[in-house]
């Protein structure tokens, strides 16, 4: 088992990494969490799968707990799945210090996140991702949240976990299209901060894409760690966290213009770090293999590397973007592999040039 | 002009107490808050008293604003009116860095805090409060939320404004019935931290009601500065920062059991102040002169002594309170005049003896 500590003063905790912790999870609460009930928040899905070992666990250690069973999609993660999770809490007259648990992908950690944030002002909450994306991306780093309507994850709270517990032995259900999806943001931690978890990939793809346990814990490790560092340095996305979002501006936007539908959130990411690479490249802040080596590894891995959509679509989309400053925006580009940066930038002046890039094509 | 510093590291932030602050903002905003353009939040009756005046001092500061009137009344402080306010800001593609005014009582700032607090994960926002009960009270800590059908504050979060700006100008055009309320808080200050402030409210009890300025200022301030070194050393209420509950939790279920029509939340933490102290008195934890202090000056003011509930009608609306540890409440009690305690205490095993308590004779 690995462990990663996530350093943020009075509201660090530590990420574990691992095999058997779903029915292990009430060794990795001692002396974090004092609590003798608990509300797991899942899906059906998820639920099915793995509700009955977390709670045999918990029942081993003497931890009531309870379930809450929320829609799956996107399309529920919104405010009303938020006073669902608050109707059922306040049903069992719930306190302030017994913990939630997220029990699943993205979209429940992000959600059950948010209603711990807001419920009786801040109530403890663990993660415990089920899936890759979950474990190297959502479940780590406090941003939780819903969707407005008009935008994605534009009501929630910087609100942090007292403990995630990633249990590989989950991902073996998951299916190898959400592997594949998942992908892209491990290139993305590649591309941005590690040149040697690139090379790690560009040597290792098939192991980890076949889920393979050991080369998923290196890599699920590594992300967390270098997620870690970043979020340490700028909790809020105040500044240097913002080069998470690589991939992202565009990726978001192509998945708010295909209405969620037409992409899983790592395609989209996987296409608008093609876009922002070649934009760096175009710009000169990068040499010309970059883009061609990030084309190369997502083309293994599966992902697509073209949308049926204009600039001009992606524009608008981007506009409601929350990174966004007055009439510019905070664009991440690319320096070499391992490493990028932020820069203001006026998309809108560009988007002639955008017709040329390789994922419109 | 006073100053008060709320120390809480990065979140720190100033209070001012005086006159002439509505016209001035962004002198005060200076060095504090960069943004060219702000929402201002408020309803319909404080919005056309001081609306004008606000927008007028920011006008001439090269500062755009645009006002978001919200329906006023506890009935309304619900995530419908944050929606309400989501959708403003959105529709007028609103950024991470411009920030929210409150302008108005408790229940604007309340929900204001809780809509910046939510909005793309946090934007900043300013308490401006209109009222005398938010000047000493809502305004300062960082308690920021909305209700539950089946209980107050149970959605919301702990997130502190960049500045607190209270023109006791303002408090002319409060109702006088409004400042009697808002006297309860204020000797609520006196009963928990600080003798001289009582001594001074015993003699210049007059003054205040008739809002004379000095005495307003004078006790404001007073008030700020006893909940800020409560706060700085207990910001998300672990501990300590309970204390200022003192009252509140009978006085909350008197609310929630006159489904907040019955009384005021001033006039209702009055009645539960005096059953709290002679709770504390029946058990020996204070004089009997304590009581009959209280008692005295909340007559002189105004505040009323009786209420038309059952003990057991209490108890029923104190279990949904959020400071409820298993079947214990934490429980404030009075050890003398500007001292008081925390003792999770067994209210129900105390039922029969309530029904001596003066507030229900």
């Amino acid at each position: 088992m690995k462990k990663i500590k996530i350093g943020l003063g009075a509201r660090s905790y530590s990420v574990f990494i691992g095999t058997e912790i779903l029915n292990g999870l009430p060794r990795l609460m001692d002396g974090v969490i004092e609590a003798d009930r608990v509300a797991i928040v899942t899906d059906s899905l998820i639920g099915g799968l793995y509700l009955e070992s977390l709670k045999w666990g918990l029942r081993e250690a003497g931890i009531e707990s309870c379930e809450i069973i929320i829609s799956a999609g996107e399309e529920h993660k919104d405010l009303a799945t938020i006073e669902t999770i608050f109707d059922n809490l306040i049903a069992q007259d719930w306190d302030r210090w017994s913990p939630l648990i997220a029990l699943g992908g993205g979209i429940v950690g992000d959600i059950t996140g948010f209603a711990a944030a807001s419920f009786m002002r801040g109530i403890p909450y663990i993660q415990v991702p089920t899936t890759l994306l979950a474990m190297v991306d959502s479940s780590v780093g406090g941003k939780t949240g819903v969707n407005h309507p008009r935008g994605k994850n534009l009501i929630g709270a910087f609100y942090q976990p007292r403990l995630v517990a990633a249990d590989v032995g989950t991902l073996k259900s998951l299916p190898p299209v959400e592997i594949v999806a998942a992908m892209a943001e491990v290139i993305k931690y590649g591309m941005i901060g590690d040149a040697e978890l690139f090379d790690y990939l560009e040597t290792h793809l098939e192991k980890v894409l076949e889920a393979d346990k050991t080369a998923l814990m290196h890599v699920i490790a590594r992300c967390c760690e270098i997620k870690a560092a970043i979020v340490e340095e700028d909790e809020r996305e105040a500044g240097i966290r913002a080069i998470l979002n690589f991939g992202h501006t565009i990726g978001h936007a192509i998945e708010q213009a295909g209405e969620y539908r037409t992409f899983r959130h790592g395609e989209a990411v996987a296409l608008g770090m093609i876009a922002a690479t070649e934009l760096s490249h175009r710009l000169g802040y990068c040499k010309g293999d970059v883009p061609e080596r990030l084309k190369t590894i997502l083309h293994r891995a599966g992902l697509p590397e073209r949308v049926k959509l204009s600039p001009a679509d992606i524009l608008k989309a981007v506009k409601i973007d929350k990174k966004r400053t007055g009439t510019q925006i905070n664009f991440i580009f690319v320096d070499s592999i391992g490493k990028a940066f932020i820069k203001p930038f006026e998309l809108e002046n560009y988007l002639d040039k955008l017709t040329q890039f390789s994922i419109f094509r």
